[in-house]
């Protein structure tokens, strides 16, 4: 494959600086570095150093905060359907691929890049997500996956392809690290070698973003998060833009041990898989979120919504989120959302985020509808009839000879 | 409407014995009084005492233990689905109506009554569920439901009737309750009154199942539940029957402050209502249920069951558990347990189940192809070919000027 | 119930017209009749003449023409959807109530009425179409629905009704019709009476929009219709306004026998009805839009289309125009539409419309990458890739000894 | 790769027999042929003196009539689920191949074969429903599929190969055919060359299982086919077996016009193909298994079925049928057929199949209930409570603003 210029996904860390060096030897072509703040929370600045270490032209590094974008444009509209891949997983690591893959393409069509480059290995889901993102928005886009082609397929292999090109290499990346992580402002995810078992229960040190339950504090936290259509706009009455709101979510729930979960998953490459995750202020949010709906959503609504969400989220966990029908499943989430608005309390404690209250100017509920007391608002002989129509199609079948 | 021979369910309380009399003067029929242990925690024999002293023969009363049918064939097959009505509500008031409507359609078939009835109010769900079981089950039945038919609909006037019929009042019941509850092994319900403001929190005393998270242990329980094709069978090694295992779980998460959960639903005859249940065990099985599953179920499988969870759900909530389609899903749901067999790790503390192992004979996790070792069993040049084919018709789409 | 002022939907018809006299000594209630032209094929003025010989005041008579409404807003966004009932309906009386249930209520806060009334039946779904149309529309509204309250239920009792009130009755309708219709643009209906066999065929003299398809030419006719953005513009080369639209294609297919249907389907309130339906150029406009969807829908969005029609159809059915979850579907719907743009080619032949051409300017189909000639665009090794990693979690399931 | 003996599905034809002997050249093994009779209409003898002709060993040529199981396991399993891919397609190419692949792996394991391949190509759907059906029966096979391999991309590069290698080639297999063709009991498809421009209308000659629909009787033919639990069962009173009764509707059919598709469909390798089928028999079939299910199958359990057959579709389509999830899907279409039992009349006149009549032993059509006359079995006031009920949300939903 021919490749004049390549625009590669650059963290400034040894394995992208690896591929930098690989891609030059390679395909002899420029290279054009993109390193996004996505909340990983590391400095950008030394990427920058470091690229140009490697030979890298200034005007050819890019740099972008894309922390307000990630949360409103990815995070928030994957929210308003309560996405859960596989019952319990927030999608963390998904939901950053389309954005890096997004800009990617945007900065190729700018410096006139024929080539797209990533880190992500030949086992994994992210190579999937970056790759259909490319295609979708840049059909005849090259791809380079170096962990596909090349053969430093052990770590030795790759510090010695280092030390012979001069690539610095930080000395706690010397040692091997015990597990391999993503790291965005919604979650950091922890898989490989210590936890490969997953019979095990991961050690209390690898986690950076909560607290163990057990140091937690002894009393309960009280939160309340606002929403407007579908989002949410304010913390504990606080108006905040979006990366600083969930960055103040991130506190709180870090702060009281919540948003652990250790799981196994099914990678679309078509393994299981062992991962740790920590979202702690997305925890809150998916708590919180459907919480507001549950006061101000419609049920036909609702109930459709919840059986089109694991469909949903398979498409953004798979990669598709530059598709046609993820779009279209958007535009059905989006029309349930106008009147998603109010307030959620939350109770923190230990690792536990539970609704204790919920109110909202567009409540479907209706206590004169509800309570016990005598009411002439609802003719409860309307059951009778409710009732009798619903039993006539079991009825008939019974008749039929059925039971 | 003619009625001869009514079976009625009957707890003994205040408000099944006025229906009870009401019944004998309404409708001058002979009365059968059908009372099921589905683990509420009750005596069931005063229900005999009581039935007698309001003139029920001897042979008309029906006391019968049905924990383990309840949890066997009812409890377990919901939860084989992870079954979430609107995401959080794991159904335990909605799941024992089917098994109280067919044991009191066996005992009016065994009896020769013609009719039946129960003691749900028109406003609610149960009196759903209770007549669509009657109805398909034995499509004749006549169905009374006083609530919905007679004047008694304050607490004055009940307790006007009872006095006046001699109907005993114990003492607790003289003023109102400030919730009305539901129990059984499974769960308990509150609803109503105190509760009726969906922004205030429940006082702390209103739970009867599970200890504050603030006065559970300081130091965390483990347990490991072992599952046999779908079902759970052992605690921590021990072989337990069905209902002996879900008593034993009510009582280790009710021990660490598990199973609350406050929320607002949508009721089927149309109005949202707020509700708070504790379900401790039936929270650790619902954890660990999907966790085994991860282990053990193909992907393909477990993504088609999470999309008709919904559904399905949705069906057992509003009473269609003796219905065509539940019995439809509940194919499809049961034909892929087979293989669902193993032991999962919970770690419990202070208001939370998190899942730290699981293990199986039957796992489809493989470190081989998962590690990021290199391999011979996973070939990643395969990955390329598949990212190719699933992106040429974003490829195309984008080509023909979608993007 | 109390009533001041009501809108009748008003056919002008006998069983209107006794209504109309019904609700003015019942109710005595001031009357607005609501006459709609729905493509019926019946005069309107009459109906004018009729209600003022019967009493109603000239300004409270009612006469639209609603057809390009009818087309342009609810025959053209259901038929994006593909939709059929049960497979096969093409839900020509179901789409029109809620547009008839639109207009009635503004003609009724118009007019400052209080209640409307329908002709609809007690056993049938119209009255539920019309009626949650009305409440979704104007929770406040009284309805009345005379067949479900009078005692006229049998055709003599409504005979004597009206020559009681000197209600006109035409000659042809002293005996009794052998079957009910409704009809509009879209369709015809035939039930009851004569079709009440689902073992006999229907007489050929029932039909009245497409002739027998033995008696239709011997030569095919081919037919091209246009589409932009997922809706019928043109026939033959002619734009066409929608009613135009739909009545150009009844014209063709009635001519060439085509769009007649015999079912039996599933009421709403719980039984199965055998219906006989004519929709000559909605059954051209189904063939039709499948089939430039076929060359011009991406396949994700396609197959997600397909999954969620049947949802759709029975909501439509069942009566749920006006619900959120209906207009969530159609958000996911019209999403997918833009591109729905070209030209399909049918021939019709003695009551058969059958694709015979298709073309776009959106034409995703492309014949590089489909043809059997060696090729640069398609590399056949990607599928190696492609069929190994979408068989993976087949083989392991296989090795962990399912098969 | 190392083969040391390889299973070829052998047609007998040019293009397997060229692969045949591309086997022996390039993987120096052993080769056993196995030919099946699925229906398509060829004798099968000469593939055995041609396989013998080729060097295969007697023992090693296998031949087997697949007809019965054929109809019996996949094309009425399917059947049930009243399935069409995208909105049409009978899928009468991919129910057959998993016969062929789980027959190739059964003679595999008997014969101690470590490989098998196949004659499709690299750019359809076949090479993935052959290959998954291989893995998921036998995770350790080798596959060997040489067109995606070999260099014999062209029509003279194979007949040179042919030439080179003494394959006798048919007089008409010289000149290249006008399509690709794949026959069996259910279809006949043709791709390719002249059909692959999607406006054009395909030549009358190419068709050769059904007569124009202009050629067909003046005068319509009705036939009565008969289905027991799901499945027909005899044709015009007749029993036959699954093959037989098969032959027979396609016999009819084809003898008047029916069951002829022209269409633009999704390849799972992700580009739109044109392609053009003839179905005779499988037409009539799919039409009354629709109709014999209307009369007899509960309204729940009928509109579940149809939500979930595009996905059962897709599965089979793509070529999963040995995969967990079509086996629940199938789990669930099966316990829905138990009562699937009566006689469909059908009217079949050029080109069109129309139902005329159905009855049932187990018909839940209960005249009674539906009936305009006045009735005593259901009570019309009834509707209004259900409406009521059904109306209430959107009521609510219209009081707090939504409208």
């Amino acid at each position: 494959m021919s490749v004049k210029k390549v625009v590669l996904a650059y963290s400034g860390g040894l394995d992208t600086s690896v591929i930098l060096k690989y891609l030059q030897e390679t395909y002899k072509c420029e290279i054009v570095t993109f390193t996004a703040d996505l909340g990983q929370g590391e400095e950008l600045e030394p990427a920058r150093k470091k690229a140009e270490l490697l030979g890298v032209k200034p005007e050819n590094i890019y740099i972008d905060d894309l922390r307000d974008e990630f949360v409103r444009d990815f995070v928030f509209p994957m929210f308003r359907a309560n996405t859960l891949y596989e019952g319990v997983y927030l999608l963390g690591t998904s939901i950053a691929r389309p954005l890096i893959a997004k800009r990617q393409i945007e900065i190729a069509k700018a410096v006139g890049a024929d080539a797209v480059a990533h880190g992500a290995t030949g086992k994994g889901n992210d190579q999937v997500r970056f790759e259909l993102g490319y295609y979708a928005l840049k059909p005849d886009i090259k791809v380079i996956a170096p962990w596909r082609e090349w053969t430093l397929n052990s770590r030795t292999a790759l510090l010695e392809f280092a030390e012979k090109h001069q690539i610095p290499i930080a000395k706690d990346k010397r040692g091997e690290a015990p597990y391999s992580t993503d790291a965005n402002l919604l979650h950091i995810s922890y898989e490989g070698k210590a936890l490969e078992n997953p019979w095990e229960e991961p050690d209390e040190d690898m986690y950076t973003r909560t607290v163990a339950p057990e140091k937690a504090p002894d009393t309960p936290t009280y939160v309340e998060i606002e929403f407007e259509g579908g989002d949410p706009v304010a913390v504990d009455g606080q108006k905040l833009g979006p990366a600083a709101l969930l960055t103040r979510l991130n506190e709180l729930a870090g702060a009281n041990g919540i948003g652990r979960l250790d799981l196994v998953e099914n990678r679309y490459v078509g393994m299981k898989s062992r991962g740790v995750y920590e979202t702690p202020g997305g925890t809150l949010l998916s708590v919180a979120h459907r919480a507001i709906e549950s006061l101000t959503l419609d049920r036909g609504a609702m109930h459709l919504k919840d059986e089109i969400m694991p469909r949903y989220a398979e498409l953004i966990y798979n990669g598709f989120w530059f598709s046609p029908e993820r779009e279209a499943l958007q535009a059905l989430i989006d029309n349930t959302q106008k009147r998603v608005t109010g307030v959620v309390r939350l109770k923190l404690y230990k690792g536990s985020a539970r609704v204790v209250g919920r109110q909202s100017p567009n409540s479907l509920y209706r206590l004169d509808y509800v309570t016990f007391e005598a009411d002439s608002v609802y003719n409860q002989k309307d059951a009778e009839g409710f009732i009798k129509l619903n039993a006539l199609r079991l009825r008939l079948g019974a008749m039929a000879g059925k039971q």
